[in-house]
């Protein structure tokens, strides 16, 4: 068993209102000097070894984002 | 100029209905070997030098997870 991490983030020219309204919060709510958020999502997966880092990129590019508005990274870990 | 990732994942014991539909789906669509799915949240913060770790994570904690349900980790990654 091993553990992967898929990382998928909104792509830099794609707008991100989810992190756009946080950005416009932080200030209202006392913290200051924080000039941009963007929120994505993490994934962890379990798998065992038979799966390969070219299923895992399927799964990521198929499955796990939307290709047209996000980019995505994997990686495996210590479990 | 410093960027700073906030990961936020369900905690352990916490049942993730998003991750458990996208192992539920793996199977039937071709993809064997992953035993189980996790779904969390990844934030990218550009922060200025006035940002200290205490405020980093009050904003982790206070407002960009939810500590009941959810685990949170902050770190400051080369920009």
């Amino acid at each position: 068993m091993a553990r992967v991490v898929v990382e998928v983030m909104p792509k830099a020219e794609i707008l991100d209102p989810q992190g756009q309204a946080i950005a416009g919060a932080l200030p209202r709510l006392g913290f200051a000097g924080i000039s941009d958020v963007r929120q994505g999502k993490r994934f962890e997966l379990e798998v065992d070894g038979s799966v390969d880092d070219s299923q895992l990129e399927k799964i990521a590019e198929a499955l796990l984002a939307n290709t047209v508005i996000e980019d995505w990274t994997v990686r495996r870990v210590e479990a």
